[in-house]
């Protein structure tokens, strides 16, 4: 299917031959518009298997440029005991850490990847050391593009909690660059770097094909759950997988395929709430003085498609919710000892989430309740929670 | 289906309806034998999903007893990077870490414990610490099964190269027992403390039920390649996924399924290979001298089904191979660099035998040849190169 790229604020509209990510016109963030939508039966592609099957709904015009490594399809359990936990009859686990490199970002990165090769980019830079990073410069190692990643003092180092993460870049082979400075000095050095060496600056979080990536997972939760859940909940850092949810219900309630769209609900950390500070029009604080969060994969303050998150929020009737540590760190414990299933801390706030969403009535005892558990526990050392 | 449990030695029979690991009258280990092959058709449960499907066929009467955590249908992927690297044209992985717990272990503790849960079991004890009592650790807490772990100086510890492991274990609450002493002192301490308090001791490697979680491997092969493998490369540690593939295929060429089976290669580390040493009749040694190796999950010198591992070696045509700790960390990294896939050094043996399989010709280069990646390569930290 052919599709376009139009600006999120001029709504001009560009080819898609070339990669972008910015707006060539006003800087603006840029969505993908297809030209017609898929009929029902063209959703999927029939006797494909994996992510081939989603391609008349995602940006890659041919399957020879697909860069896959079977992600996707990932369980959708029941979590009976964490529910008795919650005081939810019906909550549900997508087991996203059962992705190949161990999280959700497999999904964005497939996609964004095989973009990458199919509009011809050879080198590409990012700052690099999570979830995202790790698959990021794994997707590029399989397509036979060469990954630059840059880090900083305070950021992703090879002695930080995400060291593993880290490592497992530097053994794809990727070109790392360590900045001494901050975050900002990190982005210029990337910038400088990209402008001298003609490498495409990737600026994660902005891009409209990561999000389009995660569409699938809303079609799967289509397929793998009937009734669809009544909620889901999913953490939110720069939201692709939020964002990616929303898009694929609609496209869903669109062709017929769903009747109605699940309340999505965003969690972020205390220490880390712009979605619930922006949702909320300012009547709470965007931090609450925590000084920092064991969620690091959501340690994000200020994510480039805030108002998207909140118009999706709002659309979908969810509300966005912000946990603590202690219930991060809690729920991390108790959803091994309840279920056997190790996540990180940043996917263990999906429970405290839920925990805090029963309280408030927003979830009904009755309800059907889905979490994104969205990345291993094996990345990342368990925080303790002694000093929370 | 109904079965019973018969002895490897003395040929046996015993009762299924209590969980037993060895024969009553001889102390032999056993197989499950099942009192009539199901038919074709009755293979799989049509409309199920998971393990589920497979009831048929394993040694689990009621779908209710079924501790299930999403467990197999792992994606099986070309790696077209490492098939010239290694000069085949057609080499496949199949992304076993994508498994719930990070590990292919999850396959025979889905069955294993579903049999302690429907024999009800509610104590097991085991020694613990690597991919195995992980899983079976998580397994357990699924099913509500209290699970006792032993671990000794030497062996498994909190900070040993398997931390992350012992920490997840931790983490399901599982009850720790840290032995002083070596190995054999721990068992003794184990089988004490299960006498005393009337837990079951799962003396894990030597039972059954493992093996014939690990033949829905086999099932899915044969759905997910046709034609099918020539070649299948897997670690063998006890062997117990070896033994299943086996398994898995032979009931497949009984029931006229597949019409062939494919050549089963087990790979060990130079320091540990009872299996190569046993299939050349003595005429390599047990050890090269190695004095250890990076492979911990088949650091395993006494495999207890030994001689069945030779006998389905020989059966299936394979040829077990012995590879350095040299190939092993250069094929972990060869694989991120290659395919963007990483795995722990225990799984990358397989690629390091393909490439030993290769220069010795008895893989050509037009095989079809598919390796098993039985474990994610964030549970240990990357060993270094340097001193190999």
């Amino acid at each position: 299917m052919s599709f376009e790229l139009v600006c999120t604020e001029c709504g001009a509209h560009h080819d898609a031959s070339r990669y972008r990510i910015g707006c060539d016109t006003c800087g603006g963030l840029l969505n993908v518009e297809y030209d017609a939508p898929a009929s029902v039966d063209g959703r999927t592609v029939a006797g494909a298997t994996g992510f081939a099957r989603y391609l008349p709904m995602l940006p890659v015009q041919d399957v020879a440029n697909l860069v896959t490594m079977g992600e996707g399809d990932t369980p959708l359990i029941s979590l009976p005991g964490a529910g008795v936990a919650i005081g939810v009859k019906h909550l549900y686990g997508k087991l996203e850490m059962c992705n190949p490199t161990g999280s959700f970002k497999d999904r964005g990165n497939a996609v964004q990847v095989s973009v990458l090769k199919e509009t011809g980019v050879t080198r590409a830079a990012d700052i690099a050391g999570g979830n995202a990073g790790h698959s990021f410069a794994a997707y590029c190692a399989r397509a036979g593009i060469k990954f630059v990643g840059f880090s900083y003092r305070g950021g992703y180092t090879l002695d930080g909690p995400d060291n593993r993460k880290v490592q497992a870049i530097v053994q794809t082979g990727a070109e790392m660059h360590w900045v001494e400075g901050d975050r900002q000095a990190c982005q210029e050095a990337m910038s400088r770097f990209c402008e001298d060496t003609g490498t495409l600056n990737m600026v994660y979080g902005r891009n409209a094909y990561f999000i389009e990536g995660n569409k699938t997972m809303a079609y799967e939760i289509a397929s793998q759950m009937d009734p669809l859940p009544d909620h889901i909940i999913v953490p939110v850092g720069n939201g692709s997988t939020f964002q990616g949810l929303w898009l694929g219900f609609k496209e869903m309630l669109e062709d017929g395929r769903v009747q109605r769209m699940p309340r999505l609900h965003g969690v972020q950390s205390e220490a880390f709430q712009p979605l619930v500070h922006a949702f909320n029009r300012g009547d709470r604080k965007a931090s609450t003085g925590a000084a920092d969060t064991v969620a690091i994969g959501i340690k994000i303050a200020e994510p480039p498609r805030l108002q998207a998150l909140v118009n999706a929020s709002r659309d979908s009737g969810g509300q966005p919710v912000a946990v603590t540590d202690t219930a991060i760190i809690a729920w991390q414990r108790r959803l091994s000892e309840l279920e056997g299933i190790f996540v990180e801390p940043t996917s263990a706030t999906v429970l405290a989430a839920a925990e805090t969403l029963k309280q408030r009535g927003v979830i009904d005892e009755a309800d059907r309740v889905l979490v994104s558990l969205t990345g291993s526990g094996f990345k990342e050392p368990i925080p303790e929670s002694a000093g929370m």
